[in-house]
């Protein structure tokens, strides 16, 4: 079953050296969540071939151009392509303002429902569920009010272990009986369900953008299997990161430590860098399983 | 002295094989005058190096996407560039509104002035002069208010013919006399000023998009050097362009050639169209000076 996150921009304030402006899906099975959408996104999808019409829900993180200027644009191009499926945005306060005031003068009519779910950007709190996931928004620390995401898979049914099948030597009859829940009398001994099956881990992603280094988070991230974090500048330039509030790679690497974190991916990188190697090298003396994000790539990360 | 169009995007509604949203950047002398500015225009004006310190003017036509969602990341990229000159934003109704919401979300205090002027898209009338150009705004026929616009140089100051210095044999003297606009007496004759001296044509460039085929505008557009006229579609689609208030190839060669222009730039091209040469055949066949316009190129005509 799929859970990967694909990036499509990773650098901050202006598009700089091919690179675009944040933007990424998660796919989980087959549903795709995006999550900010800097402009030029409708763009990334195409070049990336994303199947844009399995998108329901958006997650804006702030209502800095960067990470959500292409929004107009891709709800007008989804308008185009016939979509008639309703569409959730989340974001902090003032998004539907922005969107209502372009499609007044635009005098659009969407053939499909917009939603808009305000985003409690001081509270960590359930925003959204699905059959497949639940979403929870994080209190970021920015210039504006921002909100990062975490992404926690469903609990998943039980599968039956192969082992037990093979210990116990199960007929057929056997096995639909533990598939249904069901314990298990064998030689007047009842073996418990939850001996015969296990449950999949249910994987998680954090997206924290922008913030400061904020140990707050840390509760709500424990564990988690993929976390996104902003890395806009070297920790050479600390100061500029506090003064403009962002984070540093280091930081975003004792974040990831920190929080026991899987996978660390880094983005939101300043213009000034044309190689982000430097970014990904400084958190890996950290953290060793960081990434600086790569457009296009897609990142997974399975815990033993 | 430069006069030249340079084309950042071609394609119409939602960006295709490679071709980006409408803008386009008007070059005289050392002015930039940008017109439309759909998503994407910051990216096309980085690959294609243009200075947009230059600009001062943004002309939009109307308040479709596709026409002006680039405007905001724009004007962010430029406060983050340190701007500080005044820029001016003519559009019709609407504009001003949708900026101000952006800024006011983002919390983004920009460190230049911002003008807007909004345009009367019922009327042709001067809307703007620098010491180059005269701007005219021409009324189009879409679905929404939109205007056209028409750019005209102003006249040049008086070049003296070198025909005329050899044929009097002219002192020094009496070329800066000449030069400073005075009549010459030779042997007793006075020879005008105007048979000693010529002023280069001034030069015109006229932006039609998005409007169905509108006679009304010829009046407008009488002798323009370089038009560019929207050609959504093909002439076998006529009943679409008229259903969708856009226009054909063939009906933008037959305003070309009823307007007198020196040279057609065709686009605003539908997705449906990979290759644009059938659109660029199509006007030729009515219209021989046409050009299905190409991203990144500049146009400019010399009249005879």
């Amino acid at each position: 079953m799929q859970f990967h996150v694909t990036v499509l921009g990773t650098n901050s304030a202006i598009p700089a050296f091919g690179r675009y402006l944040s933007a990424q899906i998660l796919t989980v099975q087959n549903n795709l969540y995006l999550i900010d959408c800097g402009e030029g996104t409708q763009f990334r999808i195409r070049d990336f071939r994303i199947k844009s019409s399995k998108i329901n829900q958006i997650f804006i993180s702030h209502l800095h151009g960067d990470h959500y200027l292409g929004l107009v644009g891709l709800l007008g191009s989804f308008n185009l392509q016939g979509r008639k499926k309703t569409l959730t945005i989340f974001s902090p306060p003032g998004l539907q303002e922005i969107v209502d005031a372009h499609l007044k003068y635009g005098e659009t009519k969407l053939g499909y429902e917009l939603k808009f779910i305000v985003v409690d950007a001081t509270q960590y709190q359930k925003i959204f569920e699905d059959k497949l996931v639940e979403v929870f928004s994080i209190p970021l620390k920015h210039r504006i009010a921002t909100s990062g995401y975490l992404f926690k898979e469903k609990p998943h049914p039980r599968n039956i272990d192969s082992a037990a099948i093979k210990k116990f030597n199960l007929t057929v009859e056997q096995i639909k009986q533990v598939k249904a829940g069901n314990d298990l009398l064998i030689a007047d001994t009842s073996i418990p369900n939850n001996k015969l099956t296990y449950r999949k881990k249910r994987r998680s992603f954090a997206y924290c953008s922008d913030t400061v280094y904020l140990e707050s988070i840390l509760p709500f991230i424990q564990n988690v299997d993929i976390l996104y974090h902003e890395a806009t500048y070297t920790d050479n330039l600390r100061e500029a990161a506090e003064r403009y509030m962002h984070s540093t790679a280091l930081q975003a690497a004792t974040i990831a430590k920190k929080s026991n974190a899987g996978k660390l991916l880094l983005g939101h990188f300043s213009s000034r860098y044309e190689k982000t190697n430097v970014l990904e090298d400084e958190a890996r003396s950290v953290f060793q399983n960081s990434f600086a994000a790569i457009e296009g790539e897609s990142y997974t990360y399975n815990k033993d």
